[in-house]
């Protein structure tokens, strides 16, 4: 053996054991926490050495520091008292896939490079197409698949670059045509769309904010008329970002009218449903992916509410010929017979980077830990926790229902106004014993309660309506 | 306590001791395994059951399962004879720091969603710019800093995107003006450069790949003259994208010519060393970077060459409002007081996704865990066994050396000419006991051995060299 530097087995085997002894003292823990951290900016880093150390230390040294420098320093999106932004639970079998494929250390950006990462992942894609009774046509054994992005920000990048290449693709001279693309969301879609049109180097001022109606939704004959005086003013509609389930309130845009006026003229529909698709795993809660069958492109995040840890967007599409026009490039160091002879998947073809991981691995430990059954169980059980909240807020003569809240999201707020409002949910934050964030509806500001953490239960919900009811009383008396 | 599919933290001890043994014995057997994957395309997926499991099922099938059904279509990375593509190191270390990451289950999109995945994130890359000795500019402590993306594909699209920017942000109309920019890199470069340029919406015939010379290095003269020629025509040059360590042949473009020239024609210069710039970490190899202080982005990937692993690429910018000012779109739900003071550092603005892991936590570990020292001690023994394969082929009547080797990586083919490489190359992936690729310079195939994964030593370049050398003489005899 030569000299070496590095962890032997022996020591992996007992400083893994440390560390996953770790996080199973944590998450029972978790709750003793505040849960946005209460730190202020700079205080973390000024507690760390000024320069990285000249010799190695020992892992007790680093693990202590974990709990020590870190940990303060950690908004805990694992508590059940997170209710903020979007749920981004994880469970014991995604964090154990997550650990092997970080073991097995494998590149996936061919199929020569890894074929079981590349057949795993198109499996298991086309499993969860079917756990949502998605379309036929983004199976695998049609003429589209799915592939594993990082985030619902990339896939709609993605299918922008697809649309774009696909409008672009019989036209010359492209060049001017490029600036005259324009193309379409509503005013409460995710600011993903807004970068991935700078990013696609589209003239921004051809992003159309389609208005809504009174459930935040977008409004369909908006959009046909808003298309219509665009291509009378010979510009060139080629993109609809739909979204099921708006990240402000959950809104869902009607994919049943909004499908044909995109066939009408040609329109690429991508529908974005990053939190919310899960829902769909339950067959009554399929109604929000009516009018799917129009689409030319789907994603929905189970980092975001199906166990599974950050990062795996599943990303659909109906035909991946016009993905892969758009993002191939192949250079000599990448030839390989297996792809030359057409039979397999590159998914580098079908993302922005070139690597990628194993991320199939932590999706099928999850779903073969849950079954389809378990899965649906957690995901009924947080939107009727969510629901009982709604009627809470109903039977309060002091708090009052935003809009509506079809699933496992609900905007609320105190009637005492905006300002009120806003030192309400600094003064909850503060406390450590929620965490929940806002958005500002019709104008108005507005408290955002999303229920999806892994371990949230109804106990959890209870304490924080209460927690929320007692501090409004006190901001009022005080 | 509510009825639960969840892992109970005892279940998660238990299961998360199997994986991490199984890690360690992975490593503990990894040369029995054949390198590259012996499988045909579609034999992993015909295993796995048609439909998802409806009920949960024990989570011992699932690892057996990983060992059964999933191994065999593993191309092992993290074999000491691994020698293709590039090196994707990791080590125990890193992958413990995955691990707790996972556990952790932290979003770090935003200062205030997790303080320490921000500070820590921003505190290490400046350690990691002082083990490299980078340009001051590059420090947070300046007007630039580093931050974490997943590849140097992202890092590159970044740098293009902030350049972009900056090269219309003074100029109207922006439409015609973004057609007309130029944008130059060797023709040598990766791919990624050309797939940014798609991405990014430019005129994808307006990416020059300027000539090289002897050593597959840019030839500055050309681009001076190219540029001078592009200006005089009218368009627009801005971006120039220039390689430490091309993935080809591990050329290097020389910075100190190159820099001056877009200085003088107000470019921006892009530096990716995506596996070499590790070889800074020595001081004695710290030439590759000479030139540096011209670059206004820089990134290299210590998921390739520093034991991290992937993804982790370490990015750089000299004046991060560049940067920000292309990325940044902030909606309402994502807005709050720490942001808005100014104070803090939002990672969101400075990658093309939203959403980000908690990544600095791996290569944290790492550094902790080697020292400064422990890291220069594998580089150097990496390049010291590269550099011996060197004299091995000079020394050989049959081989040559296709291009210099100035670091770990070495391209040299069999005097027989380019179907007997072929062929080599085939009988020596599919003899399972190594794994080399490809590439073409000056229009000859060429074979390339990588040496970087973490348990290459002495004994396996050598018996990938006695390997090549008898599969080459019984192919010769046959």
């Amino acid at each position: 053996m030569e000299k070496s530097y590095h962890m032997t087995p022996d020591e992996f085997r007992r400083y893994g054991r440390a560390v996953i002894d770790w996080i199973a003292d944590y998450y029972e823990q978790v709750e003793k926490y505040p849960v946005m951290s209460q730190v202020q900016p700079g205080e973390i880093r000024a507690r760390l050495p000024h320069a990285p150390p000249e010799h190695g230390e020992a892992f007790e040294t680093i693990l202590a520091d974990v709990e020590r420098l870190i940990l303060p320093g950690i908004t805990h999106w694992q508590s059940p008292n997170f209710f903020a932004y979007f749920p981004s639970n994880t469970s014991g079998p995604a964090i154990l896939g997550e650990l092997l494929s970080a073991g097995l250390g494998v590149q996936g950006m061919l199929w020569i490079t890894s074929p079981a990462c590349t057949e795993l992942e198109t499996h298991v894609l086309d499993w969860v197409a079917e756990m949502l009774d998605l379309p036929q046509t983004f199976r695998s054994t049609a003429s589209g698949g799915g592939v594993i992005q990082d985030s619902a920000s990339s896939a709609t990048l993605c299918a922008l670059l697809a649309a774009r290449e696909r409008a672009l693709r019989n036209s010359s001279p492209k060049a001017k045509l490029r600036q005259r693309l324009v193309a379409y969301t509503s005013t409460q879609a995710h600011s993903s769309v807004e970068k991935a049109v700078r990013i696609a180097g589209l003239n921004p001022d051809n992003l159309r904010f389609i208005e809504v109606d009174d459930t935040y939704a977008m409004r369909p004959e908006a959009l046909a008329q808003r298309v219509a005086a665009d291509q009378a003013a010979g510009l060139l509609p080629f993109f609809v970002s739909a979204t099921v389930g708006t990240t402000s309130s959950n809104a869902i845009d009607p994919l049943p009218q909004i499908g044909p006026i995109c066939k009408q003229h040609d329109l690429w529909l991508h529908v974005d449903a990053a939190m919310s698709g899960t829902a769909a795993l339950c067959p009554e809660y399929r109604f929000i992916h009516a009018g799917l069958e129009f689409a030319d492109s789907y994603c929905f995040n189970p980092h975001k509410w199906m166990f599974t840890n950050f990062d795996c967007d599943c990303f659909y599409i109906a035909r991946k010929a016009d993905l892969i026009q758009a993002l191939s490039v192949l250079p000599e160091y990448l030839r390989n017979q297996a792809s030359e002879s057409g039979a397999v998947i590159d998914y580098r073809d079908w993302q922005v980077p070139l690597g990628r991981r194993f991320r199939a691995l932590k999706l099928w430990f999850v779903i073969r830990h849950y079954g389809i059954a378990g899965l649906q169980h957690h995901v009924r059980r947080h939107i009727e926790l969510a629901q009982e909240f709604v009627r809470w807020v109903q039977d309060s003569p002091d708090f009052e229902l935003a809009a509506p809240a079809p699933l496992n999201l609900v905007c609320f707020r105190h009637k005492a106004g905006d300002e009120f409002n806003r030192r309400l949910e600094d003064a909850l934050n503060r406390s450590g014993k929620l965490y929940l964030t806002h958005t500002v509806l019709d104008g108005r500001y507005t408290l955002r309660l999303v229920v999806g953490q892994t371990q949230t239960e109804k106990q959890h919900v209870s304490a924080a309506w209460r927690q929320i009811q007692e501090t409004a009383a006190s901001l009022l008396s005080s």
